[in-house]
């Protein structure tokens, strides 16, 4: 497995990570927008895996999702195990 | 407290989570650098909380200090707690 592969599947995974969170609290994007302040267009991007998110994003998520942020990554990190990528 | 401190101290104390974590490993910067393909002074620049990292250089970190980004950044998220920030 290369490095790239690696680092995609982190990326995808945490953004399934996040929207599963997401709809677990049964919050739309707008909702979760507007209590991370960020974009809702972006929280879509995130959640899609096609953009790469900064610490400083992972924490604004965590917070809204009120969980840390490792524990926010953990979520991911748990899809990436059971989807055996 | 403002949500730009709790950004900040994340970024700040993920700095030093990699600092303790590459000197418990008796790496110097450049071996860390070495073994993330990330720069030498990238890595100095996270270290001391001056740059805002990606997922992906958690990421490369991660795998380079082999540990997973979720423990990585619970390291961090530890040293906020003892220093009550």
């Amino acid at each position: 497995m290369s490095d790239d592969t690696v680092t995609g599947t982190l990326v995808r995974h945490f953004g399934a990570g996040v929207r599963q969170l997401r709809k677990e609290r049964g919050w739309s994007q707008e909702r979760l927008a507007e209590n991370s302040n960020l974009n809702r267009s972006y929280i879509g991007e995130i959640e899609r895996g096609c953009v790469i998110a900064s610490l400083e994003t992972v924490e604004k998520l965590a917070v809204a999702l009120q969980l840390t942020p490792s524990a926010l990554l953990t979520r991911g990190e748990s899809l990436s195990r059971l989807s055996g990528a």
